[in-house]
């Protein structure tokens, strides 16, 4: 760490989220933005020069390499994820890598493996761990206030615009179902038995635009996740997030697409993101900046993060590796 | 008819739901509510004291040889559907039938078999056809206003309270579910190709207490059918039904569970139904009066009914006697 | 009545509101729309034609005589309530008057006065007191379960462009937040003793587009009606009718506006009524229609109407005639 | 500061809300929680013992002369505010007072004269304008996207079991109406012209459990605050608190009561606070610590704060004031 004890952090990879991750961490003050790295240099001078970030890399290894350097976000595409991921866990980083983990178990695996001897943290960023609608149902879960689980359902749709923005690198299931995957065995500290599954492809890009997604878990709980990324222009959704969990003795329900606001224009009816990274009047608030100090507190701290661990993130994966197999071939796989 | 053109209206069946269509008869001006069965005599008695009825019989074919009737309700246990049913068409009378038509398919076959041959017109009484939200949104579909459809799911979801005075006799999904699987079929006007499901049974009844239900439709469209008869007591829903789809060009959203009136109150907070049979002040509304006239009205213009074909609601049986076979056998059924 | 025994209806005056009376009433058994009435010779014949009715008056007192008619309803101009209400009354008709009952105290004093010595019945049509939203909510304060009621808001928005063609005829306070006075001492049984309001007027029509009315009623409560119809053209809202009712034990909400269904298409995202006089596959359902069949019952059952009397409809005019006041000399009205 | 650049802090009163800030300050990094302050010995100790702080005064005098403390909570009977305010700004610390600044206009002017001439920065923590749904619709309505403000609604309502831990020092208007006042003015950068209201009293406390204000402001909107401390036991709401603001070109609409998660269980139904001061798993989340964030910020900067300033602060007491005057008096007081 620095020697004002603010964490040194790099980001990997400067697409569209990597440079979310950049500004959230530029705002924390306990938080140092202090290297960059991306293979397209005319996008790295320019966000390092508004960010003010001098240590810039069109190489992640020479990042790696920089010891001046305490925490790596990994934000590439998820293709790079295993690689990536390793090398900087080899190289002592702690290693912040965004989900999901990587495109099938097998990947995972490896990445799991050279965690658990490395001498950094590893964490999956599954930001919706840090959202409190989430984190204060779980305790309401851990409470037994709703008795077991039997069923849940959980919907995570976005607008076709943005779909197309990101359905040549993942499938709806694969992108958001990751997400609801790892919150429900979150909750239910179960294992998935089978899995089922059906995607539709209404759109031109290389993924299906849409999946669903029935688990049975080894509680005996049903869990079914929906990742449809083709609502019509007009949704008022940023996204429509919800989320349902049954137990036998209460029932919970969590909205995270209806966040609180809601504007009538020209544009005609939306619902902005109030929670995960707005920006009003220029300072991000939220669940990810959450997420980042968490991490960055952990590394303070030298505590071991326990709000996700590799072998949930990689949990989640093989839910999603399977549906994706399942939607493909029709059958039912079992675990 | 009655000399005064009203429709002369029996009902075989005085359960909870029998009682209630009778209620409804009553209050109908164009409508004679003429005659009533039920085995149990003192309920007979009881209820056709009550409203005013003395044509009163413990055997239904008793009623149906009586000419001065011109329809039935059946709202028997649905184990007693399939003979009630052929011998009403039979006798000639005109027979409204409640959901599901029957147990299985096969018995379905030989209802609409009669029925096709039948002097009387012969209807399913899939409730949700007269709901308002539901026409609207059908007719926007049919208009195209959402383009092809791609993704629904439906929600029917009911306290344990309700859930345990009906396990014994049907399971959720056959019970709520063909509700959406009816809904979902008229409205992608597509057929079923595919069928998997899940249930769970944590109660003590009979039947599973919750269902999900994945089709996959020749459209292409992928249908997902909710039905948990397990909320806990503190449930403020009288029903949580709700229902979602999603097409190329448009989305649409149905809640009947939130329906307009919240109480809160010292016995907690409460959503009165308020569009399906609510009596305030002692007088009917609603979706199932709408339904009564209907087939009332079809009776009286020697029209045949429309709005549910028998094929239709024989299609829906279809659909939850092969999910709760995949769900017995963990299997994908095939069409 | 017709020898049929149904009830001879005449509207007088076919403006939209009166031609949704009509083709509600054509739809409905027990009522025979008899005779239409309007000025304007063209739309008398088209809307006498389309809907197969020959009995067509361009003068109303023409439309009185006719001892072939039994009601009628005056859905004419506010302005024109007073004169019309007391000749149909003085004919022997039985009348239902469309709200607000007229534009004065002193001009609902004189038609109050006519129709205690009438023959016939008169009801002025606060058609929301036919709504099964609002009618549970009144039996559930009667029943005491919200205990006594300390504060009321209402609110009842509509677009500017629905505002626009109105405005010249009638103020939003005057035109919608009746309803709401009328549903306030209605659930309170409380008499009005001080009002106060404030109207804004950004609109470029005769009336304002929109006031807010504070009430202190006798029994202590607040009541508070807001009525703004200038909601922009992107609005989701058919309207935003909501109503809060907080007692000392309990309290309630209504929600008109969110009316189980919502479209989100290439238009927008709308949420279609579904309650007061949808019409889906050409039929109308809801609380109009509700309201036509409550006041022909009393009409065949010689039942004098008592959901609404003459003297609430009074005082709901009342408040609204001392808001406008109010809002014009800014100060404080006391009863 | 400190030599590690922490803001050091103290709060002065440790009420319930005082430990609010003192536990979010404790988790902050980049703040130290360096000095409390109370009457109550016992609780000095208890709390300071918690949370590890040494610096414990039972005279706020002592407090204010310690040279290690930067800045500043006040956090005690709003009767306090003004002599503890003006003393602190006297002394050179940076306050943050808790709204409302004081109990009358005469106290806010003396406040913010001393303010003016003060070394160190000051600002009254209305919270709510650092809650994303408020700041992102502040910043819709000044990029004009919902044009000139014409009419606002604000209901911020709590249980009446809240309610009367807090209305023997100050009514609900007074306690809570002063947010919404706050927002309005801010929103809509107008001034009140004219004020009228009607406080219900059904409590046994001092001060009146509910409370409703109209004001005319200055660009001729309409603006009315709602704020009603007598919910019912069985409400789900932490807080019912929404803001609805219509403009010429728009409108919309702020729910921080339905904030995304709803849990049903044996308890009844609850919607938990996720959003102003959460603390799922022992950590703070949410607008309470953006607020001193905020502050933290600009003080670590040497940059005045202008979210909110002294007269703005000022302005609502004034409003809140006169309405509680309003409606002793029952007259319309006029600015």
């Amino acid at each position: 760490m620095s020697q004002s004890n603010r964490v040194r952090w790099g980001v990997i990879g400067l697409g569209w989220f990597g440079e979310v991750h950049a500004d959230n961490l530029a705002e924390i003050p306990e938080i140092e933005l202090a290297a960059l790295c991306t293979r397209r240099p005319e996008r790295l001078n320019e966000i390092g020069e508004r960010l003010g970030v001098n240590r810039l890399y069109t190489d992640y290894r020479e990042l790696l390499a920089d010891t001046e350097i305490d925490v790596v976000s990994i934000t590439t595409h998820i293709n790079d994820h295993r690689d990536i991921a390793i090398d900087a866990l080899r190289s002592g980083k702690h290693v912040l890598l965004e989900k999901p983990m990587a495109p099938t178990v097998a990947d995972c695996e490896q990445i799991v493996e050279v965690a658990n001897n490395a001498k950094g943290f590893f964490m999956v960023g599954h930001i919706c761990r840090f959202d409190p609608r989430v984190t204060i149902a779980k305790q309401a879960i851990d409470e037994g206030r709703i008795g077991k689980i039997i069923s849940m359902h959980a919907r995570r749709n976005l607008s076709k615009a943005i779909g197309q923005t990101v359905l040549d690198d993942i499938s709806a299931l694969m992108g958001d179902g990751i997400h609801d995957a790892d919150l429900m065995l979150w909750f239910s500290q179960a294992n998935v038995s089978t899995v089922y599954a059906q995607e539709v492809h209404p759109g031109q890009n290389k993924f299906p635009d849409g999946g669903w997604s029935i688990a049975r878990l080894d509680n005996g709980a049903v869990a079914v996740v929906e990742s449809v990324w083709h609502l019509p222009e007009s949704t008022p959704y940023a996204i429509d997030a919800r989320l349902e969990v049954i137990g036998t003795e209460g029932a919970l329900y969590i909205n995270c697409g209806e966040a609180g606001l809601t504007i009538h224009d020209a544009q005609g009816v939306k619902m902005p993101d109030t929670m995960y990274w707005p920006r009003p009047f220029g300072n991000y608030f939220g669940v990810l900046k959450e997420e980042l100090c968490y991490f960055a507190n952990c590394v303070r701290n030298n505590e071991v993060p326990k709000r996700i661990t590799p072998a949930e993130s990689c949990a989640a994966v093989a839910w999603m590796e399977a549906a994706t197999e399942s939607a493909q071939t029709g059958s039912v796989l079992r675990f």
